[in-house]
């Protein structure tokens, strides 16, 4: 298991711990600003939003370069069902190769997938994830053309309504197992996975597959299931168990700091955020 | 698989379902009016709350027999460990058996076990759940000596942190066997697992052990996670296939409908509540 107590390069920002998505929050740093300060502290890499890149993707790559920080990755690829996806397949299909190509002019090897959830008109998960099947499969060539790796990102079972049909790592192997494209694997979030008693066993029959790591913290009295995220260290997740795991599975790459946390982080100095983040990645992760 | 559309004395009511724990809501209805409102619909069964209960136990028992309806269990024990679970196991043993006390006394056959969340000191569930497997333990040969059933329930994965440990069939069975009492089994809840594609494997591997079988329905866009549960129907769950399994591994006791929505449905007039219960049931359960 790594060490981080002093070498920090493994450490990334995920820029949603910033609070860019809410009006005012992280004081409105634009993507320059944060991949400064991340440089500064000794981070070795940052993850954006495509709300974030716009039209600018060569400008900030070029710049995170120079910061000698790595674009680890880009969040996300458009809902691929549910009640919050684009409404045909094609609309689906379209946005989903725009996000390729955007990850692929950011220079980032990993898009992450979120897949959205019960498509309308069916019950369960079982033919929602069978349309996620055959959506990412008719991505994964296109990404491969492109450098990019697709990462199925399971998220808890609270969004299997809405967000993710796909709630488990198991499920999101099985998803692997059936497309068997070489550029698709699975994203880990402890947010999303902590409580799974099953999750040894899934990240071991991962292995090479795990495209990223993601850290937060599971609140115990978590107030708001979308924005109330907690730091590393605040809440009951085992985080230095999970990440034991994930490595003896074989993954050596970023752990990605992800937190969405309207009423606490996002109200503070993106410094601050920044620095605790540093203080709590050598220590509790 | 049964059919409901004519013959629904399977159905039971948790009067949870009736806003019991909201001021004002349910319209203030006692025990006893809610046992005959079931009563004159056809309700097979109802499902009660120890504050309901009090020390009017043998009262309430004996107005139901007398109304032919079925007391069919009691909600629940004390949360066993977690934040909000009695201080000492001492003080958490003694609710455990006082619990068991009133199901006796009220007759009710099965008694639910939620289980609490994360123990404080510790991350992850693993020690939580081996605490729960210790009292669950200890308290089974009580129930077991007054012919009460124990139905460990397993949360949805939100309640991780605070009040559930237990988040999946597979963990309940496992403490199940590591246990091993006749007297011990699961209760099974769409709220809870309707997300679960290794449902159907763990409902085959229960068999007789399911205890319970709760109605209501998860809204995609589920606002509350504690108080917004929907009406049967109104949601995204796959009530009939889950049933299938359910009663495929040999269960045909109660179906109770547990419905907490203090935005909508603890809003309306009870009479209104049940008799929707009883259309839905006829015809999406």
């Amino acid at each position: 298991m790594r060490d981080f107590s002093h070498d920090i390069s493994a450490l990334a920002l995920n820029t949603a711990t910033l609070g860019h998505n809410v009006e005012g929050a992280g004081a409105g740093w634009s993507p320059e600003r944060i991949i400064d300060a991340c440089a500064e502290r000794g981070y070795g890499g940052i993850v954006f939003w495509r709300r974030e890149i716009g039209t600018n993707a060569a400008r900030i790559a070029a710049h995170a370069r120079a910061a000698g920080l790595t674009v680890a990755g880009l969040c996300r690829t458009p809902f691929l069902v549910g009640p919050l996806a684009p409404q045909s397949r094609q609309a689906v299909m379209d946005d989903f190769h725009a996000s390729i190509d955007m990850a692929a002019e950011l220079g980032a090897p990993v898009l992450t997938i979120v897949t959205g959830g019960v498509e309308p008109g069916t019950r369960g998960v079982v033919e929602s994830l069978r349309l996620v099947t055959d959506r990412v499969a008719g991505a994964a060539p296109y990404a491969a053309a492109r450098g990019v790796k697709l990462a199925l990102e399971p998220l808890n079972p609270v969004y299997g309504g809405n967000r993710s049909c796909l709630t488990t790592l198991r499920d999101a192997l099985d998803i692997c197992d059936t497309i068997g494209a070489p550029n698709l694997g699975v994203a880990v979030d402890v947010y999303h996975v902590w409580w799974d008693t099953d999750l040894p066993r899934q990240l071991a029959r991962a292995g090479e597959r795990i495209l990223g790591y993601h850290l937060c913290d599971w609140l115990a009295e978590t107030t708001d299931v979308l924005l109330d995220r907690g730091m590393m260290g605040d809440g009951v997740a085992d985080l230095k168990t999970i990440r034991s795991a994930v490595e003896a599975a074989g993954y050596n790459g970023f752990c990605e700091v992800e937190i969405f946390s309207a009423g606490n982080w996002w109200k503070r100095d993106p410094a601050e955020v920044l620095d605790t983040i540093v203080t709590r990645f050598r220590s509790v992760c």
